[in-house]
């Protein structure tokens, strides 16, 4: 990328939201005379500069994209090359290092740390990438460069095979870009071990996003007999089980997911208490209903039912729904953990629909504690985006004085 | 208690809320005809009752104030005597239970467990009171006894002396009311024992709302040098020595919560790496910065900012102010805690205070997690003002790549 920078002018007045220290550009917001959108392809570098002329920073090119810059050097004039993504590197890793023991964690989450599109999660020597745009893919080798620089893994997979590449109309790409990456990798949450499927399974492989509120589980799980829906590979519950749970229960629709719950609770040494059952969610929380099986903790971690605005109220209600369903089968005091990991599901929509949940259960709820995104999954401030995650933990109340 | 109960009719659809399981009635919501407020006084305990003479629930009487009736019983028409407060203490006590090994938590969080007006914070054998409104001081006896009979304290305190009592024109009270309470207790929080001046201190003479927060300090702590700032006793600063800073400075304005700090740094054998400071939190955080210091952990725990609705703008510049005046103290990496228990304040406002403190002390931050209150605080779905208390964590980024 040593070609020189083009200029990005914005319209004048529309660069009050990057002098706030935002990092998106949107298509309307430039003077398309002076700076034609058909003149670039994804990917390509520019200066943006205010209708003045005056230096706002360094974007990368998304010219079909409602957002159609995405700033990567904020206040400078700064190619993406292998030295820039070297120090926004370095200054990832330290935020992680200065947390987290062992170095398994969210490594680049895109906007956050300075590097939009970008996702890398970390297994130990192996690394996980996700491209979420054709802008970024195109510095697949400086970013891979500058990696190997830093870290000097054993292997880095590829796994651009997410939705916002497909409605961007780009193929799926699941390659080793660099060394070897064996299907199956090995990381710890929470002191707990497990074998996540980086190839085969969902997005990277495992979701560290949730790490804090499981590691909740240990003031929750002890004693109890605990239900993990949409379970994927039981990180919720083994280590539900690993805290001293008496009995978890898993459930998911694909036979592979419970494969791995089942692998993960023998690397533990808990497959006594583990036993997985596969189907979708909402028909098996009806049928372990009827067959009147009670659970002391309930914990529902769906994918997310709101991919797009529109969808928010049809998915209040679905989320309302699983909810209703789990708290149906808990005890009395029992605790219900109702995650969420749909960005457009606002936490005070997530309180409604288990209140709305409680209210047709039949019960009353009291929220004991939130939980959100752990510190590998920093917020930028200024975009609520980056804020997506949500755990609620609620008891449902045995019913006073009757 | 034993008059029988009169009824309380609302206005014809103005029965929703209380149906939908909220627990406050507002004045404007009463058949006034059939039942006027002039009939009542504070803490008359009446039947709650839609249009058509349907039974909502019971509850007391507030005939002064906006929210008229607050309901201890909804769905049941029942006094507010010893065996009905019975059921709801073994019910909250079963909650803390579950969730506490060691007996140091808020017993009682008003109308979250059913008791609205009552808060009682439990410091072992030692219980302390607050009312907030003369309607549950009617029922002082029935309390009393309740607690004496489920947990045979050696003494309870009252503590009715906060603010919303002040602005209702009653006066204070603070006074044993059972048994025999020193003017100091032992707690632990999070494993760590503490003093606590219950008679002399603030509200019940400890915080116990940020213990979640606090527990974090385990991985923000070690080998940092720590500034809490509105220490109060040291709850954050002694804390965060226990979990291994090097050294520890608080600020407060009050040289009695010092004297605290230097105590609870003193029993738990630290008292080498706390230091205090006496002042103005603003003009001490100037001063420092003038002088050159600088700190890796930074905590802004602020007596709450906004105390009415009409207060939220001028109030949101002043946690803008505090938190500039943080971040001016921290070394690049550094990390700032920054709590806010005022009600009025949203989760958002806050972040944007932070955003706004970023931009004016020239860097840039990213939320690293967020916190709450603990779940013995717990939040009643639908009483958004029962949800108050909130941490963020951020770090103050080094800049990259220059």
């Amino acid at each position: 990328m040593t070609t020189p920078m083009a200029d990005l002018f914005l319209r004048p007045g529309a660069d009050r939201r990057v002098r706030g220290g935002h990092v998106w550009v949107y298509s309307n917001e430039i003077d398309t005379q002076r700076s034609p959108l058909s003149a670039f392809v994804a990917g390509d570098a520019v200066a943006v500069r205010k209708a003045d002329g005056g230096l706002l920073g360094s974007a990368y090119m998304e010219p079909q994209a409602l957002i159609c810059a995405r700033l990567y050097a904020p206040g400078h004039e700064q190619p993406l090359d292998t030295l820039w993504l070297q120090a926004l590197l370095v200054r990832a890793l330290a935020g992680r290092e200065a947390l987290f023991k062992e170095p398994y964690y969210r490594l680049v989450y895109g906007d956050s740390d300075g590097i939009p599109g970008l996702v890398v999660d970390r297994f130990g020597q192996y690394l996980v990438l996700q491209f979420h745009n054709a802008g970024i893919e195109r510095y697949e080798a400086e970013i891979v460069q500058a990696l190997v620089v830093l870290l000097q893994p054993l292997g880095i997979l590829l796994r651009a095979d997410n939705r916002s590449r497909r409605e961007q109309g780009l193929e799926d790409r699941v390659e080793v870009v660099f060394g070897e990456v064996p299907d199956e990798v090995t990381l710890q949450e929470n002191g707990v071990p497990f074998l996540a499927p980086v190839v085969e399974g969902q997005k990277t492989g495992w979701f560290y996003d949730h790490r804090m509120a499981r590691a909740r589980l240990a003031d929750y799980a002890p004693g109890k007999r605990v239900l993990d829906v949409y379970s994927y590979l039981g990180g919720w519950g083994i280590q539900a089980a690993m805290s001293g749970a008496s009995s978890v229960c898993c459930i998911d629709s694909s036979a592979r997911a419970l494969d791995g719950v089942l692998a993960n609770a023998r690397l533990n040494d808990v497959e006594d208490k583990v036993s997985v059952l596969q189907g979708a969610a909402t028909e098996m929380l009806q049928t372990l209903h009827k067959q009147g099986r009670r659970f002391d903790l309930v914990i529902l971690d769906p994918p997310a039912f709101i991919q797009r605005r529109k969808d928010i109220k049809k998915g209040i209600k679905a989320y309302q729904r699983i909810n209703e369903l789990g708290l149906n089968l808990l005890e009395p005091d029992g605790v219900l953990i109702s995650g969420s990991c749909s960005m457009h599901l606002a936490r005070s929509d997530l309180m409604l629909a288990l209140q709305g949940a409680a209210r047709r259960s039949g019960c009353e709820v009291r929220v004991l504690e939130q939980g959100g995104q752990g510190p590998d999954h920093p917020v930028h401030p200024l975009i609520p985006e980056t804020d997506y995650l949500k755990s609620v933990f609620v008891r449902k109340l045995s019913p006073a004085g009757i």
